[in-house]
């Protein structure tokens, strides 16, 4: 199978340097951070949505070498994902991350809600400093849009009157908006026009849907071990995802667990079975298939390079993480 | 009594539009921050942020009016600082903020910590729309600085190494900054030059300082009915503030008491009766006053308006408010 890592190889020292200066920022400034920042940054991320920066910037700038502002946007949007992910898991009382002990858990909230902050702060101290207001803008617009999808998660836990649309909503505020965001703005860096930029955007929100559809998939189909909490934890906490709004239109009863918020003794299983009883789990991989082949569509306007392959496979590496 | 609400007149109305602004800003996009928008912004604050901004736009513009970017400007500030003061209070689990009980204790740290986020996130996307690239860095270097400022303090809990020149600088960080860049942001969106923006600057950083010394004595000497909070609470929790700083340079017993973390009982009671006992309060009010007085020769760069006198006015106010 293909890992993330072989995929990244024409970016694969520029992500190395990423995270040493990520990690050596955090670092040098706090003491009280530094533990806290080894962990953010070397909890086994597989760092895509720098790689995807970094391969926007590679492909577009063709031939020549990565400029200092074309890696400064790399490590903002690494910067900005770990700030949103702390701060989540917060929100959360997460535990574990990736199998790893989230940062709230070992340090405690306040080195947690400080960490974030922190990390947010420098990143749109970064951004100002790239000199360019069409990336401040695209980039304040991915801040705001995780603050919209956390909050839209809250409002509409248990809400079965979800629709797709609103769920695809969502998952772009929470995941494809960085991607689509921070890829377009690569693309600005490199002098291409709106018009051209626009397209990487697509790729970037395509990519993010596809990804965020697969990930919840997973949350399904996955065991305990890989996914660190049990399968169907989305489900258990109210967030209905594709594979749910999918299986509540074949199984009418599936919505009356929901409603009751899975109150009696049960509801939960009965609730799981009715979701692996229908077709919603294939549904939703056709989905995130349709949305990944959108993105591999979107990539016609790159000349040919191994940063524009490695976008390519990164399609189809997305949909192939469901086994 | 001069009153921080007399001194606002000249801008009496744009503060409460602005006030208005905001709170349906946040009602109108979110049910659930709904409910703690309305307790954030008429929480009893007295908006000294945003109408410093006010005051120094109308000082500025000479007569004409407020544009929509002077406006935003005083919004922005104002988001910032609530931002900042909820996460703060996640983060010191307070219950109390102005004899109000805080987000986190009324809603929980999921509330407060999204309601902050909300707040970063829609600020720095009004001002990536401001379309000035050096405002955008006057106010995100606010943001970095309100996380070097919490981090710190965390930092020097406790270390009686601490100097004034640290202590300042903290202060700097927490306050001064806003009031400072927000200033001189004001300054450069009515056109002033380099050298006048930077006058008002150095205005906001001395007044933001005197403020921050003045709040760090009433600490010291107010009750707890007024403060919500026993009086020394700063103390307690180790954050040495500028009276503590004076008092140690003349009452050596009480860096003893401070360094094993008034672990033994009556330890605090006897570092309060040493401060009194000591001139540190005096001396600090005298910083205060020595700042204060730096701030009004700062405004020499303006021409008398009623704004003008507004800003006078309340470098005094604020080292008057030590009874």
């Amino acid at each position: 199978m293909t890992t993330a890592t072989s995929i990244f190889a024409p970016v694969e020292r520029d992500l190395s340097t990423l995270i040493d200066n990520l990690t050596s920022l955090v670092e040098a400034q706090h003491p009280i951070l530094g533990a806290a920042a080894e962990h953010l940054f070397s909890a086994g991320g597989k760092r895509i949505r720098p790689a995807i920066v970094l391969l926007v910037s590679r492909a577009t700038i063709k031939g020549k070498d990565l400029t200092h502002k074309h890696r400064r946007l790399a490590e903002i949007t690494e910067m900005i994902h770990t700030a949103s992910l702390v701060h989540d898991d917060v929100v959360d009382e997460a535990e574990l991350r990736r199998q790893v002990a989230t940062v709230n858990s070992l340090f405690g909230n306040r080195v947690a809600v400080l960490a974030g902050d922190f990390l947010f702060a420098q990143s749109s101290w970064y951004l100002a400093n790239l000199d360019n207001l069409q990336v401040v803008k695209l980039l304040s617009e991915v801040i705001r849009d995780f603050a919209e999808g956390e909050i839209q998660q809250g409002l509409s836990c248990f809400d079965t009157d979800v629709t797709l649309e609103t769920y695809l909503q969502k998952s772009y505020f929470k995941t494809a908006s960085l991607i689509a965001n921070s890829a377009k703005a690569a693309a600005i860096l490199s002098g291409e026009t709106e018009t051209f930029a626009n397209q990487i955007y697509s790729y970037g929100r395509n990519l993010g849907l596809a990804f965020q559809i697969v990930d919840d998939i997973i949350d399904f189909t996955s065991s305990t071990e890989v996914l660190g909490k049990p399968a169907g934890s989305d489900l258990a906490t109210g967030n209905l995802t594709a594979p749910v709004l999918y299986a509540m239109a074949e199984k009418p009863a599936l919505s009356m667990l929901i409603e009751r918020e899975f109150s009696e003794d049960g509801d939960l299983e009965q609730a799981l079975s009715l979701i692996n009883d229908s077709d919603g789990i294939q549904k939703a991989r056709d989905l995130a298939f349709h949305h990944s082949q959108l993105a591999l569509k979107d990539l016609q306007c790159l000349s040919p390079s191994l940063a524009t392959d490695s976008l390519a496979e990164l399609t189809s590496y997305v949909v192939n993480r469901i086994k």
